[in-house]
Order: C-alpha cells, then structure tokens, then sequence
C-alpha cells in the first residue's frame, strides 16, 4: 500500500558514510531512501558575543537546498539574498536539537558549525540533516579531543497520517499528502529533545498523537543502530 | 511556588477586547496577564500564486514586537532590514493554526491578513497571538457576510516544565528557567492543531509529554471560553 | 464645514496617557482624534560612535505603522525588509525635533531611543508622535536621575490649506486634499524647532505662509497644555 | 567676514552648462561656488502603476554623491547596498519640487527621471540640484515637444544663522557651524514650493523666520536669471 | 617537483559521474584531483524578458561553494545575503562558456539552468564546473530531444606560472603562490571561448602567455575525452 | 569602414584632465572619443582586516555607471539596493590591475580607494577607467610623498573583432556587433597585468589571439604617453 510495498512502520534504506569529503573535522553522506543530505561539522575558536565570558561553548547549524536537489529547480537562496521562512525554521530546529548531544560546558571558547546541504530531496530532509549531523558532530568533537563531550546520538525522523494510516518516515509523495506531520527527535528510548505536529489537513487527536509518537520511537532506535554503525563500519 | 500565587494550572487573567482599533474588519486588544497583543485581521480581493484557479482562499500571518516591548529595547526590525528567524518562526506558526479555522475553500479569491503586534511581551505572546488573532478573523469574515467560513475558535497557550513542575501558561520569568516548553494550539478538546515541544534544559520523557498535553487542554479550553465570551459581551 | 463642524483653527480632542505600558522608562498613548500612536522611550548606556569621547549624550528615533493602522493594510516594512522614504523622512524629524528638548551635554555615555508607533491612522501621526515624544522622554530622564536635562515640551501640529481655507490639525480627508500641507514645530511661543512646508497643489504665499504659522502656533500652546497636564493628572 | 568676503546676502559664482553630456535629453552641470552637481533628465514612456488610467504623468527624482565629492571618502551607496536616510529625504525634496515647474495632465504616460550626482560638495548640494534639475527638465520635455508644459523655473536656496547672522547661500564651513539651516524653493516671487527650516543648535525666532525668507527670496530670484541665461547663452 | 610528482603539463585524476543524482534532467559529479563539484543542468520553460519573442532561447548558470568545501568554513552566501565579487564573477563565466556548446537558436522559450556546487575545493573549481556542467547540458538537451542544439564540449583548465615554471592545472597550494594564473576555455583545438589571464605578483610576458595557452590546449583536449567517455562507459 | 573614418589600429581622441575636482588627493577626467569617466582615488590611514599585521597597504577600487550615462537611463544602483554582476567583474578587474601600479609593501597601514564613476558611455568604460585610474594613483601617492611606490602606469584598451576585421578601442556600436571582445592590461611594452578575451559569437582561433594583442599592445603604448603627458602639460 506504501510506495515500494514499505510496511507503515518501516523505514528506507539508511546510509551514513562518514568522510565523505576531506577538508572539515567531520563529513558526512546520509542517504535515508532517495534523501541524500551532507552534513559537515566545523570547529572555529570564537563563541557568540552572548556567550563570551559564559563558560559556554556554542554549536550552531545552517541547512540549504542545492538547486538540483529537487524536480522543479529550487531558487538558489544566496541569489534570492535571502533564506526563506522553511529554511530558516528547518536549521533552528537542527541547531536546537544537536545542542542537545553536546555537553557545552566543557566547550568553553568554541563553536561547532554543522552545516545540512540537501542534494537530493525526498521527504524528510530536516530530520535527515539531524540524523546525519549527530554523526558529524561526534567526528568534529574527536578531532579536537573532546569526544567526552559528546552526550549521546540524537536521531530523528518523520511520521504522519497518510489515507487514515499513520506511517513511519514519510518519502515525498506521502508527505504531500498527509493530514498530519509530525517531527520527533530523541536522544534515546524515553527523553524527547523536540516534538512538532502539524494538522496539515484534519486536525489529530489524543490517541493519533500517541500512536505518531511510538512509531517515530521505533523509527529513531533503528536509526541510532545506523549512526553508531558508522563508526564500527569505519574503524 | 508560582508568582503571584498562581496555581500550577491556572491561567493568567485573560481580556479579550474587540474593536480595539478603527480602520480594518477585525481589530482585537488580547491580554493575558502582562502579555499585550494587537491583533488585526483585513481582506484583500487577491490570493498569493499558488491558489490562483484553485477556488480556494487564503489566510496568513505577520507577527512583530513592538521596540518597546520588552525590558531591554527590542531592535526594530523594519530597520534592521530583516525579520529574526524568531519572528519567520512565530509568524509561520500563527499562519498555520489560523488557518485551521476557517474553510478556504468559502473563500475563493480573498485573503484574510492577520497582523499580530506585541505591545508588551511577558511570556506567551505567539500563543496569546492565535488566541487573538482567531477572534478578529470572525470579526473579519462576518464583515465580508462570510461568518459561515468560519470553523471554531483556535486557541493557543504554552505548557512547561519549570523546577520540575508541570506548570499553565508560563510568564516570562518561568519561561527563562523552564526545562520544556511546548505551545500547544487546539480547535476542541479532542483535536489538535499544532504541538511544538522543544527540550530547553532537560529532556523530557513520555510521562511529562503526556502530563503537559492535559495540562494545555484544560487552559484551551478556558481561553475558549473568553473567546466566545468576547462576542457575547459586545453585543 | 470641517468635519464634525470643527473650527478652523481648533484642535481634536487630545489625550495623553502616561504609562501606557510597563518594563520601558517612558510609555505614552497619545490621541488627537482618531490618530493613536504608541511613544516608548528607552535608555541604553551607550552613544553613537561618532560622539564617542565627546561628552554629549544622544536621542534618537524611530518610527512605524502597524500595518492594522490605515484603511488599506499598510505592508509590514520588516517584511519587505526595507524602510519606505517616507518613514525615514519622519524619523528623522521626530529626531531632530526632539533633540531639542533635552540637553544633551548632560547626558553623557547615554542614549535615549524613542519609538514611536501607530496604531491608527487619521492624520497627522508625525506631529502626534513628536507631542507624544517629548513626554515620554521627560518620563524617560526622570527613571535616570535626569529630569534637569529636560529643557521643555516640544509640540508639533500640522496645518494646512484646504479649499482655500487655512485649517489647524488636519485628519486624513482633510491632508488628502490639502493644497500646502505644513508641520510646524515648536519649543515655546517664539521658538521654532522646524517649519516644514510643502505645496501639495497650488503654492503658498508669503501671507499664506505667515497665517499658517500662526495658527500652528496657537495649537501648539494648547498642546503643550496637555503635555504638562498628563504630569498633573497623574501625580 | 564670511570667506572669501562675500556678502551676508550674496549668492556665491553661479554657472549652468547645459548639454553636458550627451546620451540624455536633459544633461545639466551647475556650479555654485565649488559645488557641482550633474543634472540629468531622461524620458520614459510608462508611468508608476498608481497613476496607470489617470492621464497624468509622472517625474521622480534621484539624488547621489559621488564617493571623490567629499574630503572625506564617501560611502558609496550602492556597495553598503542602501540608500541612507539623508538621501532618501533629499532626493524627495527634489522630486517634490520639480513636480511643481511641469504641468503633469500633460504628460499622460509619460515619466521624466531626474537623477542629480554631485561631483563636488561645498554645503548646499540639495539646492543646486533642484536648480539645475529645473533647467534639464526643460531641456527633456522640448525634446519631446513638451515644451507648453514647462509652468517656469523653480529655483532653490539655503540660507542659514551662522555666528548670529543671516546669511545667504552657505558654503561648507558656514553650514557646519549654522544655528540654523533653511532650503527655500520657490517658483517665483510669492509663490513657494518648499520652506524647510531646522533648528541645529539654537532655535529660530520668528523674526528669524522672516528675515531668512527674505534673503532666501533675493537668492532665488538671481538663481532664476541664471537660468533663463543658460537658454539665451546657448541659442 | 610539483605536489605527488606530478608533471608541468599533467592534468590530475579526472573522473565524471553523470546521474549523480535523481530529480534533474542532466546531473553531474566531475571530479579533478580533489576538487569535486555538482553540475546539475534544468529545464524551464520560459526565457529572460529580454528574450521574449527573440526566437532564442537561453542558458545561466549559478556557482555555489557548501561551507564544509574549504579547509576554513566558507561563509554561507545565502545567510549573508548577498553572493560575494568571486561568485559573482564565476557565475558568469560558466554562463557565457557553456552558452557556446549550446545553438540557442534551436531551444525558443526555454531555459537551461546549469547549477555548479563545490562540495571540495582544492583549486580549479570554476574550470572543473564549465568541464563537468558542460556535460550535464547535454543530458539535459537529450532528456526534452534536443540533442542536436547540442555544438560541442566546451572543456576548460587553468595554468599557471608556479615558481617560474609553466604549469597545467593547478592545485590549492599551487594557485595561492603562482605569479600568473590563467583560465582557458576552449570548444576544440583551435576555437578559444574565454581567455582570462591575470598577473598575481610578477607579470607575465608574451613568452609565457604563448607557453600557457599551449599547456591549456593540451589539457583541455584530455578533458574532452573524458567528457566523450562519460558517455560512453554508461551506455 | 569604422564609425568617423577610423583605421583599424587607431585608437579614438583621448584626453586626460588631472584635478578634475577638489576635495580629493587624485581626481582625473578621462575621454577616450564619448566615453568619459572621472577617477578619483582617496588615501585612508587602515587596511583591511586580512593584511592588518602584515607591512603591506592595499588598492581598491569601486566602479559606477551615473543614471544618464547610458541612452536608456541606467538603473540607480543604490536604489536598487544591489550592484548589478557586471559591476562587480569590472570593478574586482580595475582593482586588480591598479594593484600592479604600486608597491604595496611600501604602504603599510594606507588603503587608497580608487573610484571610477562613468558620466558618459560609449564604450571601453573599464578600460578607460583603468588608464585614468592610474594617472589618480600617481597623484594620491605623490599627496603623501609615496611617489616612489608608483612602479608605473599601467593602460588598458578593449580590442575585438568587428565585421571580421581585428579592430582597437571599440565604440558602443562596434561593441556591441564584436564576435570577439579582448581587454588588455599592460604595464609596459611586454608585461601583461590582464589578459581578459570572450567570444561574444564566432569563437576566436591561435591567430587572431596573436593579433589582437599586438593591436592591444600598440595602442596601450601610445595611452601610456597621454598618461605621462597629463604630467607635463600641467606643470
């Protein structure tokens, strides 16, 4: 009933392919299905003017769309001279949701730049960037010895009702047509990092929220078996 | 525990005055407790691009903060030349809930503008926002004859955790300190419109998920109440 | 023959209300009519950095339509991320105007940021907000300990021919179709802060020219009346 | 006492070069003393959407310095990307008042540009721009047989309070150190266009305000000679 | 002598990828030494306003560099809000290069946008893009049967004078400390689309400009055959 | 066969004027036939951030196109809000190319800002801004006593192919029905600055490369003379 007969609670095919260009601390391909996002985590000496003097260390994020990424030609931001509202909401919640699996107290001084671009878009690209960015931001943490401030893998994914089912990480064509779209991040089994619903057509209720809820917890756990993957894959 | 003596699930004081400006179809003074709204809604006989031919109608949402505020002198926007990715973000939530309670589909070729200006932000102002701008969108469509469009009265407040207690309507002060804050926008008691929670501190876990949801239900379900009331006493 | 049989050179109904709104040093509502504009006054420890070193203090200003405020929606400049000409022009004036009330060798390392708002047009809202200004700035001195700096109320009125006669504190049905429209501001009875007038039609001349400064001049003693009375009616 | 020993009411060397360059209708160099601006006046055959269908034409103008016009280095305008507030005021002052020496119901659908450049400032750039704006826009409109449409040559001047004294035409130095700095803009000898007068330092009295008009009238009426003689000079 | 033993007149790995990704017509991953760029070529239906009613079609292309391409993070162009001189200046140098593989004449009202995105930086980006975009043109021309508008491959290559000797196709640490540095774009081995040579410290001679356009000729010939075997090997 | 009579090898009448205006330390009015640019270079005491430290000063230059310059009036870049990517490549090539007039390691601390601003256009703008460029850098130099930092002047001329035929210093006309379009930049006889060459249609083959620089060349030796004769005719 899902394209490619996916079970309502399946996810695509994952991929995560660490140094996937050189140059940056940490880089990495993910491919959930036919959504293909690199993420790069740099490492800059300097923290936010309200930071200064904090203790605090600080991470960031910033997610763009390649042109190509998309059927029809998505406008190149920086000739618009402008993010749009989508991109600026997506990286906010990508900042907020990887500050959660960094100890930034023992960052005092530094700034971690992770950096989602999408060069193929298929749904869940936001939650693929966090996916990804989580994986970046450990290699980033270890190239400047500060692995120990790594908290945990943060994973994410997308769930929604789609023709009165409610599925696990939607691919375009669910997601367009969804009643319901929902964001969820983790940092594990049971501590939610962000929870973002949205009625996009009629509205959900107590017993669709908590269903949404499980199925993107199952989504998630599968997800950081991929993450921590990578890193036995690679050494 | 709380200030002022509030209960843990209690709301601030809450008015909500109609007719508060000359000029436009809808124009509403909403307060609750210190958080101060203006919120406007006018018609425009066009609808953006994407909806032309559709047969359907639009509604959308602007939401700024007025210099003065809040304490500290909030920069002014328009001359900044850029809107903060806070405001993008607020006013894409507004956009969103507001139009969950009106039938575009009544309103080919009309757009409903609802502008929500911060007089004096204490905590709360894009939920005091929906909550608002939901009563002059009535008064908006009533003044087009096109009362029937209108769904039910959205209503919007923030739930959170703050020194480890579940607590209604956070005020700026609780805000700052809270582990969790979620905003949570309803239509009736049993159909959700939009939940955005967002880990602060702490994570949050399934039990505190579910304990907030009730939490936002019961202070809708007030603010529903004030809605109505609104049109009872002005007539 | 006015609207609302006003006389030629009689005034609208005016109101000042002081404190308006909390967490700012100075907050005034001011009406005349139906022109409603919010004037906050804030300070910062700080001063532009061609004053640095310097000694002298700074006042500056700022000012916005809500897009609620005019008949036709009046589009959000922080939207459009741009200052319309005719917005800077006014801040500008509003500026300059009020600089004139205070003496800024006083006030060292400080600026004064005044915001002046509309919330509904009919009229008039630059010579409002300057009025409206200069209260919330004695307010403003008097938080820091500086109210000696205040140098006086300044009061701004627009004046005007229309159908060849000369009228005081034009509204909007009356300016749009004013053939000189003239902002007079003043310090006392015979100082001149700024005379700006425009023929809009036909010219003025010379007698014209001294007519309308008169009457400007004699509403601005009555404006200065309520600007003092919003101190006595609220001691 | 003033440089140069000019008299109190004495307009410093005034020269108009009409058919400065070439590739425009109206190309305009006047000098008065050592300010220089290029007036140009160009013509296009469309009109600004708010008058499309009202049978009037149009006339804008735009204002800009050249970065070598100062002693010190100014910013060009076009590489920070903005206008600034002091030409943006400028460039309507002089749009306003060339709009005054055209009759625009003869002009339907047609808009003439009038874009001013100084080349090299010393104090009163605004007025020399409005005064050789004049004559290239009749320069424009005999180029397109609009000549009957040209109602006469506005002219324009500052004068100003410097060290107690009304003076006429200020010069860089003078301006600098004015109590008060007035732009007139007439059309002929009672008719004024603009008066926009500014308290710098001390305020003006109404005697003041009369004396400065009147030299400012003396000034203007010689401007104008000037012009009529750039039309004789060059036939 | 040079980095990995290279020769004076060898190009570096050369590999190119087509189909790189899904969802475009033409998509490309060109490959030189470490440098690695995304050509992606789309199709609109529809031509620049000055085009219109020409006959012509058009091509444009954009360049973009993702933050984590560079060993320090490249600012994000799109959060600045303006794309920077370089860009600016390699966007339209692919332009114009790959409009000369391309008979507009035969594409009326349409346009092909070829996007370049470097994912990995290390010298001879802009080259590598015209080589590897040029390639995606043609899928792009062959996905809406327009093959035959297709002229030939534009290849393109730098040179440069490194440490006094003439070099093919230069790296990072080659192009910072090269007296001159040149890029060349070429349709076959007698026809020159561009030609830009610039002296960064010593100038350069006829000599050495003979000397480089030789270099530039033999590399850009090897290029093409990789840009032929592209074809071939995935047919 | 050109425009005037012209032979091929003959470059239009030049003429340059130094202290075009006050104000600045260079200011040079150069006409090359109708195109007419004046230049302007200005000295400032800092460099920027990235030679702070390093001994060095720095040259650079900005470029403008005055409204009336061109037959159709030419968008206000400041207004705008954007320089346009023409402005910008022309612009980054007369900065680079003065930057070979200077020996910036005599400069420590001194940034000079040459602007070229075209108030009449007929082709070879940037050429010509380049060449009368130079003469201003001498003159800024000598005005603080660095006249021995000054390697040479460096001249620039556009050569192309026009009907065919290998033409020097094109005329809009000529420019704009060229197949080829070469600018060249020389500092003497046989050392290239710049060598920028496009095909605008046919492309260009080894031979006619060969002679259009030697058409550069020659031409760019006798502007060398009109810039060193600027020198004497005024002393």
């Amino acid at each position: 009933m899902r394209p490619n007969g996916r079970k309502f609670d399946e996810l695509r095919a994952v991929s995560i392919e660490r140094n996937f260009t050189k140059n940056v601390a940490g880089s990495v391909l993910i491919s959930i299905g036919d959504t293909k996002v690199i993420c790069t985590a740099t490492v800059e000496n300097n923290v936010p003017r309200f930071l200064r003097g904090s203790g605090q260390g600080w991470l960031t994020a910033e997610y763009g769309m390649l042109p190509g990424a998309t059927t029809e030609r998505f406008d190149r931001e920086a000739a618009r001279g402008k993010q749009s509202g989508r991109t600026i909401e997506i990286q906010r919640l990508i900042g907020r949701s990887l500050r959660c699996c960094v100890d930034l107290d023992q960052l005092d001084g530094t700034t971690i730049y992770v950096d989602c671009d999408v060069i193929q878009a298929d749904g869940g690209t936001r939650t693929a960037a966090i996916t990804g960015g989580a994986v970046a931001v450990l290699d980033a943490l270890t190239s400047i010895g500060h692995e120990d401030a790594f908290i945990g893998f943060v994973g994410a994914i997308s769930v929604g009702i789609v023709d009165g089912e409610a599925c696990l990480d939607l691919e375009y064509v669910e997601d367009s047509k969804a009643d319901t779209d929902m964001n969820i991040v983790m940092l594990n089994s049971d501590s939610f990092v962000e929870v973002q619903g949205t009625a996009e057509g009629a509205l959900f209720n107590r017993e669709e929220l908590n269903t949404l809820v499980d199925l993107a917890k199952k989504g998630i756990c599968e997800l950081q078996s991929y993450q921590r993957g990578s890193f036995e894959l690679s050494s």
